[in-house]
């Protein structure tokens, strides 16, 4: 078989990488589960009319089928683009053995037909939370929900040199409330044009609010006057206030992402903004909206978003409000590790290898490392009873710091000073504990 | 929308099975890790064409199409059906950035069409350990690759109470020898027929012998013999001899079946038998063969099955042997989880509840828990300010074990005792241990 090629917009890792990715998850696992959200994993497909919205099939669901499917197989299913999708339907499904208000974490891969280019993958995997209530969800929540993430951003930053973060907040009913005071209807439609401000910029923007929405000019002005508000404290309220419209939705928005703000400084500061131009093209959201920076990597695009959504679900009987924010795990990590950010102290989990003389004894050294695993410490004999010198290079060719030699009372070289001592397997441990398990640091 | 239903054949858990399939997840990652195995992920698709054994695609695969796929799109995507095809790619693919012998463990959901029933999925989770090298493989290989998946299972018998397993193991060179030493040309048709005779017994095995492969009688006889032997301990070897046929095949393949019942005895003693009948339809193995029963359910089939392979890859200048074996996570937990065989301490990781007074002091509870948190015990505030009593509800409807009251100084009750004490935020720790983290333990 000739050599086979990687499939664009399929990424893959080597160990190394994979290592880095591993040391992510880990981080984000413990975050979560530190905040009492439970583990839910959904089938990789849904039936292809759930993953429709409003009856619409976006292209870039990948249909699956039997290869050999009966004809009249009419259950056709796709692969899942997002998690939030299978949330809502599993809770529907489950409601009956669940407690709400409802903490799940989800890690999973998620496909999407799009034309693969840089930053966009076919298959990726998101990492998302939410908190989903039964008929009524406070709004603390909404502070909540980001504030665990932008924790787990903060500890992958300071565990693995992860660049900082800035999430750029808003609230939907402070952008609707302004746009209802201003005498809007259609609030939705300038919402979904006021989402491209950060791209095409205020002249573009204000243009499009009169050409495609028909808005006065003086009223457009005042829709990107809004959307031009940042700030990093709570001097966004003032500066709303001096556009002179009001609105009692636009209140309860104010108040909201003034908490959020506040809240946030506290917990983790500098790490939050409020941004006016932050809409979220998605129609269920319906408070907060939140979308992540990597700080001097902008170009990579938004890397966690979300938001407060009033009815994603519904089952008649009960809607279930929630807040959830997801973190694009492939989307963060790909360009970083192609571009080499991160150092693993070695390329495989094993600390030391135990040498072997001659394949007599071979079981002798499978005491030792068998002794040393019951210890915690990650071991492989020797695949060879070569000479010495071969047995060190085949540790050092994979980064592993140490070689035993002899039997449960040997000796152990750190191959990296070169210095050997005598050792019991009983009690031995490196003496940096560091060396135990691969380390991934922030490349220099 | 009204409740939706399962899809049969894709298993889902709730929040409580879940933490049971992460506690095998995390005893077999940890059990691989200390035995040098660094993790590897594929994507899930492979080109159709890497989906087919000998040009032939078997009718279980899953064909993955964008909706809207242009007609010339002629790369044809499957989901994989296994671990084992994707690492052969995967291994030519990467080679040059690998080193030999790699140790590799995968854990990771596969598809398969096959029609739903008990103890088969469409959709499952694999968990894989294989060895690999370049152009060649020591045989002590073949013996550590059953252990280490043996020891894993021995540490989910001692850690969550799982039956104990029985692996029966042969080895290929062993019957091809036999066969050949009986004047045999196509061994391996005989191999696959007498893959059948643990399901259809030795008289009908050797009645399909002489009629479906023409052998003589007495050569079926003796076949169907080797398959009845059986030993937890050497004895196999001299109930081989005992047949009266000789083939230097068949002394090597007796020679490395000793080695492996007799290391299996050393290190986990009751858990390996020889057991002749096993031939592993598949023909891509050469040599030891492995499949293993769960004790006292024996009617689930083999849950963790694998062997040695000499050329399962290969890119015209190396070969790629290989020894390795797989457990079937999802076909082990699904049906133990249904018969509620584990009990999980509590639904969620939360340990404990900090209650809120009024809404105007929650920025107070989130510090205590905020503190606790940083000492690595998993919190939650109370998501409303109600009474007391209706907090310890919120608690104890999740089993969690403890609530939290006042401030940074403040008091915890233990739920389940009632008990309450003084309790400092920067200090305080459950004096059970265990508590810190939901437990997964047999059902009495």
């Amino acid at each position: 078989m000739a050599r086979p090629k990687p499939l664009s917009g399929f990424p893959e890792y080597l160990p190394r990488e994979r290592m880095v990715e591993l040391a992510v998850l880990d981080t984000l696992r413990e975050t979560f589960e530190l905040h009492g959200f439970a583990n839910v994993e959904t089938r990789s497909v849904e039936p292809l009319t759930q993953l429709s919205r409003k009856g619409e099939i976006t292209k870039e669901v990948y249909v699956v089928r039997r290869l050999h499917a009966d004809e009249h197989d009419s259950n056709e299913l796709g692969l899942h683009f997002d998690l939030t999708v299978p949330l809502a339907r599993w809770v529907l499904e489950h409601s009956g053995h669940l407690q709400f208000p409802f903490r799940r974490y989800q890690i999973q891969k998620v496909w999407r037909g799009e034309r693969p280019q840089e930053g966009r993958y076919r298959e990726f995997t998101q990492a998302d939370i939410d908190i989903l209530g039964q008929g009524e969800l406070a709004a603390h929540h909404d502070v909540e929900a980001p504030l665990v993430m932008l924790e787990a951003l903060e500890n992958l930053h300071e565990q693995i040199g992860l660049a900082p973060v800035l999430m750029h907040v808003n609230n939907r009913k402070l952008s609707e409330g302004f746009y209802r005071g201003l005498g809007i209807e259609d609030t939705l439609a300038v919402l979904q044009l006021v989402d491209k401000y950060a791209k095409i910029g205020p002249q573009a923007t204000q243009e499009l609010l009169v050409s495609e929405l028909g808005l006065t000019s003086s009223v457009a002005d005042k829709c990107v006057q809004l959307a031009g508000i940042r700030s990093s404290d709570t001097g966004f309220v003032q500066q709303v206030r001096d556009l002179g419209v009001s609105d009692p939705l636009l209140e309860e928005g104010l108040t909201e992402l003034v908490t959020l703000v506040e809240q946030a400084h506290k917990r983790v500061p500098g790490r939050l903004c409020a941004d006016l131009s932050i809409a979220r093209g998605l129609d269920y959201y319906t408070g907060s909206v939140y979308e992540t920076e990597l700080v001097g990597h902008e170009a990579m695009g938004s890397i966690s978003s979300g938001g407060r959504y009033d009815s994603l679900a519904s089952d008649g009987k009960n809607s279930y409000p929630g807040v959830g924010i997801s973190l694009g795990v492939t989307r963060l990590l790909a360009p970083l590790l192609a571009k080499n950010e991160f150092v693993v102290s070695r390329s495989v989990p094993t600390c030391v290898v135990v040498a072997v003389d001659n394949e007599d004894t071979r079981s002798g050294a499978d005491e030792v490392a068998a002794l040393l695993r019951a210890r915690g410490v990650p071991c492989e004999v020797a695949p060879k009873a070569d000479k010495y010198g071969k047995q060190i290079r085949y540790a050092d060719r994979r980064g592993i710091p140490f070689v035993w030699f002899g039997g449960l009372v040997g000796e152990v070289k750190d191959i990296r000073s070169g210095e050997q001592q005598p050792a019991d397997a009983q009690e031995w441990m490196p003496s940096d504990h560091t060396d135990l398990w691969p380390q991934v640091l922030p490349a220099e």
